[in-house]
Parts: structure tokens; C-alpha cells; sequence
């Protein structure tokens, strides 16, 4: 018998969404995840620590797109426009992944302790957006600054983005946003 | 025998802190936190919920002090201005904990639960806050921008005011953060 299952990471990711905004995140089990995407538990664990992780793998590749990202901007760039340049590259990741997006987005607002993961990750990524920005010189507050206002603007419009009815580019809220925090603190 | 028990409730936040600095959070029993204190569990547990709570007992207070004081802003204020009128006063109620909140601070940095708990404080604080703009007819995503950028504002400010080894006011240091912000933005 083979071991070759095709695209069992997906097929996973996808029974996982599906269990979950049917029946809630915490009354699904491993075992009817990997049964809808008729893999075995062992399959799963293969490729996932545990069912809250099928929500949260790609946190890591996503951070480290968003450090190389930044890194690949021209030393010359103010760090809001290296910000910006990073969340709008970043966007093009999840061209393809509305739909994914919102279902997972729906599963973690109906769990505090999936929220609480959420907001671990998106920390996190300040902190990583920081870190990038101070190896290219800025100094503190600035690198902070930059980097929070770099991922509420991200949330912000990632929200949106799931939300509205009129589907625009991720992109072309994340501008959005950005303008309207400049005026914000602008006191316009 | 009398139940009075004068500042119970300080006594045990100040014991519980001193021993989360000295054995660390979770080496700690609330039964050696009433000891410490001169009081009993019964008594701690008239207090607190359980010995994380004694860290964030306040958060809900807090809250709504924020919440109430960009309330009580003019309505005229730009949304930045009445967000940082409101980080203003709330900087008044820190002046002199900064020993205490050097302390908690540390204790927090120590533990990856506390850190979390206190990642969705902050999360709690800005969603209030932008409700509270909401309130007062600023639309989204104006509203979450500015309460975004308000918290991560107090966030630093916060921050540096109980590490940097000149004690500036906090006030001072959350004016400073919130130019900071503006000239990030601005891209200068």
C-alpha cells in the first residue's frame, strides 16, 4: 500500500475549516478532521501538532515573508514606506485565499482561546517588523512605532477585507488604511 | 476575633509581587502569597479569583477609566486629540507606581501566559476605546485606526518609562511617542 497521499496538507486544512464552522472548533476531534479528508490521524499528526495548529501553520512562513520582505526594500526607503511596501507584497499571499481567509477568521472570533492565538501572532509580528527595522538603522521608538502601526493598519484593513460585500483588493485597502492613519495622526 | 483587616488587598498585591520577582509566577502558591502578607487564603480569595488575577486585577478598572475619559473630551476634539487627552489622564494614575509597574512588568516578561494575558488586555483596551470613538460618530476604520495607534502609543511610552534609567514623566514620554508617531506616518 502507498503512502502517497496527494495535497494531504490541504485536504486537511480544508476538513479542518469545514468541521469547524460547522460544529465549532472545540467539538471537533483529529479524528473526524482527517476521516472528512479520508487520511488517517497519523496522516494528520504527520503534518499537524494538534487541530488548533491546522489554523495557525502558516504563522512562521508568514512572519518570515514579512522580515525578508522588509529587508529586500531599499535602505533608502523612510520605514512607513518600507512598511508599506512590505504589507502590500504580503497581500498578494492571500490573492487567492478570501473565502479560507473569512472561514478561519469566523472559527477564531467564535473562541477566545483561538482569539488569544491570534493576537499572539500578531504581536509577534510587530515585534519581528521591529526587530527588521532597527537591523536597518532606525532607531527605538521609531522601529516600534512603525512596526505596531504597520500591523494595526494590516489588521484593519485585513478585516475589511474579509467583511465588506464589495470584494476590493486586499492591497488597495491596506493603502487605504494607511492614508486614513496618516490622517489620523495628522488630526485631519 | 475581627475580621478588619487594614489594605488587605495591598498587602497581598505587594507580597504576591515580591515573591513572583523572587521565585517567579508560577513557583508561587496563593497560600505563601497570605502567609507573606500576614493574612489567610480565605482572605486572599475575598480578593482575588486566583493569583494571576492579583496582576490584573485592575485591567477592568482601567478600562473604563479610559473609556470615560475620552468620553468626557470635547466633541470637537479631532479623534487623535481625544485619544491623547485621554492617554494623558490616564498617565496621572501611574505617577507613583512606576516601582510597581517596573515589578509587574518584569514578572509578566517572565511568563508566556501572563504575557498573553496581558497582550489581550491591551487588545480589550483598544477595541473599547474605538467603540468609544464610535460613540461619538467617528466611522470606521477611522475609529479602530486611532484606538490602534492610541494603545500602541501608551504601549511604548509605557515601556520606556519604566526602563529608561531618567525617569521622565510618563505624560511626557506618551507626548513624545505620539510626535514620534505623526512624524513616522508623515514618512519624515
Amino acid at each position: 500500500m502507498s503512502r502517497w497521499e496527494p495535497n494531504a496538507r490541504g485536504r486537511l486544512e480544508q476538513a479542518a475549516l469545514e468541521l469547524y464552522s460547522e460544529r465549532g472548533f472545540d467539538q471537533t476531534t483529529v479524528e473526524e478532521i482527517a476521516k472528512r479528508a479520508g487520511l488517517t490521524e497519523r496522516t494528520f499528526f504527520r503534518h499537524f501538532a494538534d487541530k488548533r495548529e491546522v489554523l495557525f501553520a502558516g504563522a512562521g512562513s508568514l512572519q518570515e515573508f514579512f522580515v525578508s520582505t522588509l529587508a529586500s526594500t531599499p535602505d533608502s526607503a523612510a520605514p512607513i514606506d518600507a512598511i508599506a511596501a512590505t504589507l502590500e507584497a504580503v497581500s498578494a499571499l492571500f490573492r487567492e485565499r478570501r473565502e479560507h481567509a473569512r472561514q478561519r477568521q469566523a472559527v477564531i472570533a467564535a473562541n477566545a482561546e483561538l482569539q488569544e492565538r491570534e493576537l499572539i501572532k500578531l504581536a509577534s509580528l510587530a515585534s519581528a517588523l521591529a526587530d527588521a527595522l532597527r537591523r536597518r538603522g532606525v532607531t527605538e521608538p521609531t522601529a516600534s512605532l512603525a512596526a505596531e502601526a504597520g500591523i494595526a493598519v494590516f489588521k484593519i484593513a485585513f478585516e475589511r477585507w474579509i467583511n465588506e460585500a464589495n470584494q476590493r483588493d486586499l492591497s488597495h485597502l491596506i493603502r487605504e488604511s494607511l492614508d486614513e492613519l496618516k490622517a489620523v495622526t495628522a488630526g485631519t
